[in-house]
C-alpha cells in the first residue's frame, strides 16, 4: 500500500516522485520504457534553468537518481488499467496489482510520428518536434516544417528568428491554422510553401541533409537540401487508458486546476499530458512538484 | 529599446530570459541586489530536479551565466516606477528610463523577519523560512516554529515527518490558524504549544543550538536547546511599487491566468509574487517559461 503511486517516469512524475518522498510519503513510479520519458529521445537541452548543456539522457539519469535517493521507488511497466475512484485507488500492470492513497498522472504525450524512412534515424540530428526546444540550434539554416495546422504555421514563423529559409510543406493547397497565424506565416519573407507535398523520406549522413517530397498530384519526387525537419502533423496525449473517465477535454488532456487535481479526490495530473499553454521540462517538473504537495495535503485531510 | 523588461533576477526572471531570448527577443533583467533573488540565501537546495545537491549561490550563479550566454542583458538597480498602460511600457530605476514592448514582473517575494540576535547570523545554519524546502534536513531534530496562523500549524504538522519534536511558539494564547488545521497540530503527538511566548534570540556557534524565550505575561525568560528554527510570522510579495495598480489581490500578490498575463496586455508575471498554490525554485522557473512564452506571442500579435 502506496502513499502515491505515480504513472510516468518523465520529468514530471520524476518531480512528482522527490517532492513527495521528501514529504515522507511511500512512493512508486510505474514507468513503460527508461526513467525520464521523451527527454530520452532529445539529444541536447540547453534551455532548463541550472543546467547549461546536457544530453536528454543525462537529465534523465540525474533526476532518476535523484529520486531513488531519497527514497521512492521505481518499477518498468504498463499500466493495462486503473480504479481510481473511491478511497484507495488500483493500479494494475498486468496481473500486478498496486493501492495508494493518491494517484499523480503524469503519463505524457507524444508527436505524432510522419513514418517515412530517416525519421527514427534522424531524431535529434536534425528531425525534430519542438521549435521552442530545438529553434536556437537551427540559426542561418535552412528548414522544412511539415504540416498545415496552427502548429506547423505558428512555430514556422517562430523558427523565421533563426533560420534562413523556413519552407511549409503541406498534404493541401490551403493550411488549416487559424487566418491570424495563416496571414503572419504569408507576409513572412523567409516562409515559402510547397504545396499538395509530402515528405516521403529523410535523407543524412549522421545529421539531416535533405528530404524527398513527393507533389500528390503528379507524383513527382524531387530532393530538397535542409538541415532541419520539423514535424508538426498532431501531438497526443497518452490519455488512452482514461477513456472511459470524465476527466479528459475533447482532445484528450487531461483537465486539471491550478493545484493540479482532476475531478477525482485524490487524483492529481501532471506535465504533457495536462491540458496547459506550455509542454516543456521545467512545466512539467514543475506541475510534478504541485501535484505532490497536493497529494500530501489531500491524505492529511483524510486523516 | 527592448522587447521584454523582466523585473527581477531570481529563478523566475532568469528563466523567463532564457527562454525569451532564446525566442530571440531583446532582453533586460533588473534586478535590486544579486543575481538568484531568495536563492542566494539558501545553502543547501536538493529538491531542484536534476541536480542532487547545490548551494543557493550556485545555482544563482549557473541560471545567471545561462541568461547572459543566450544574449540577455542584466542591470543591477532599484525600480523606482513603473508606467504600465500603452503600447510601449516603461520602467525606471532612478532617473534612468527603460522602454519594452512588454514587461515581466517577477521581483518575488520575502519572509516577515522576525528581527531577533541570531537570526540574521544563522539563516540557512538552522534558522529556515521554508518546511518544505529544509524539512529533510531536520530528521530526529528538535524544532521551534514560530507563529499560529495557517502557514504556521501547517508546516509544523509538516515538520513532523522528519523532527523528533516541534514547539510552536506563539505571542497569544490561542491559534490564528484555520480550525481544521489546528485539530491536526492539537493531535499530532510531536507538537507542543508554548503559549504567550516570543523568540528573542537564537542562539548558536556556527549552527542553530537553542533559542531564548520571553514569557510576554511573567517576562521569564527560558533557554530552549533546538536544532532548527522555523518562522512562520508571514510572507510578503515584493509588489509595493504596483500598490497604485488594480493587478494584485487583496495579500498584495499579482493576480495571472494561466498564460502568467496579467490584466494589462503585455504586462505578464512569475514566480513567488504571483498568487500561486507554491513557492517553490522550479515553480517559480516554470512560471518564468511560460510568461516569456507568452511575451514571444503577444509580440507576434502586435506585428
Amino acid at each position: 500500500m502506496y502513499d502515491v503511486l505515480i504513472l510516468g517516469g518523465g520529468p514530471a512524475g520524476l518531480t512528482a516522485g522527490i517532492y513527495a518522498a521528501r514529504s515522507n510519503l511511500k512512493v512508486l513510479i510505474i514507468e513503460k520504457g527508461m526513467p525520464g520519458g521523451q527527454m530520452q529521445n532529445t539529444l541536447g537541452i540547453e534551455n532548463y534553468p541550472g543546467i547549461k548543456s546536457i544530453s536528454g539522457a543525462e537529465l534523465s539519469d540525474k533526476m532518476h537518481q535523484q529520486v531513488l535517493e531519497v527514497g521512492a521507488e521505481f518499477v518498468v511497466g504498463n499500466v493495462t488499467k486503473v480504479e481510481l475512484e473511491g478511497e484507495l485507488k488500483k493500479v494494475y500492470v498486468g496481473d500486478t496489482e498496486y493501492t495508494g492513497k493518491t494517484v499523480i498522472l503524469a503519463t505524457g504525450a507524444h508527436p505524432r510520428y510522419l513514418d517515412v524512412p530517416g525519421e527514427k534515424e534522424f531524431a535529434g540530428m536534425g528531425v525534430s518536434y519542438c521549435a521552442t526546444c530545438d529553434g536556437a540550434f537551427y540559426r542561418n539554416r535552412d528548414i522544412v516544417v511539415v504540416g498545415g495546422g496552427d502548429s506547423a504555421v505558428e512555430e514556422s514563423v517562430y523558427l523565421t528568428q533563426f533560420a534562413k529559409t523556413v519552407k511549409i510543406v503541406h498534404r493541401r493547397d490551403t493550411l488549416n491554422a487559424q487566418p491570424i497565424l495563416q496571414e503572419r506565416a504569408f507576409k513572412n519573407e523567409k516562409i515559402e510553401f510547397i504545396w499538395n507535398s509530402e515528405v516521403v523520406e529523410i535523407l543524412g549522413d549522421k545529421v539531416v541533409t535533405g528530404v524527398k517530397i513527393r507533389n500528390r498530384e503528379t507524383n513527382e519526387i524531387t530532393e530538397l537540401p535542409v538541415q532541419g525537419v520539423f514535424i508538426y502533423i498532431g501531438f497526443i496525449p497518452n490519455t488512452t487508458y482514461l477513456k472511459e473517465t470524465n476527466l479528459l477535454n475533447e482532445w484528450g488532456y487531461l483537465i486539471t486546476d491550478n493545484r493540479m487535481r482532476t475531478t477525482i479526490p485524490g487524483v492529481f495530473g501532471a506535465g504533457d499530458m495536462r491540458d496547459t499553454p506550455l509542454r516543456q521540462i521545467i512545466t512539467a517538473a514543475s506541475d510534478g512538484a504541485i501535484a505532490a504537495i497536493s497529494a500530501y495535503n489531500y491524505i492529511q485531510d483524510q486523516k
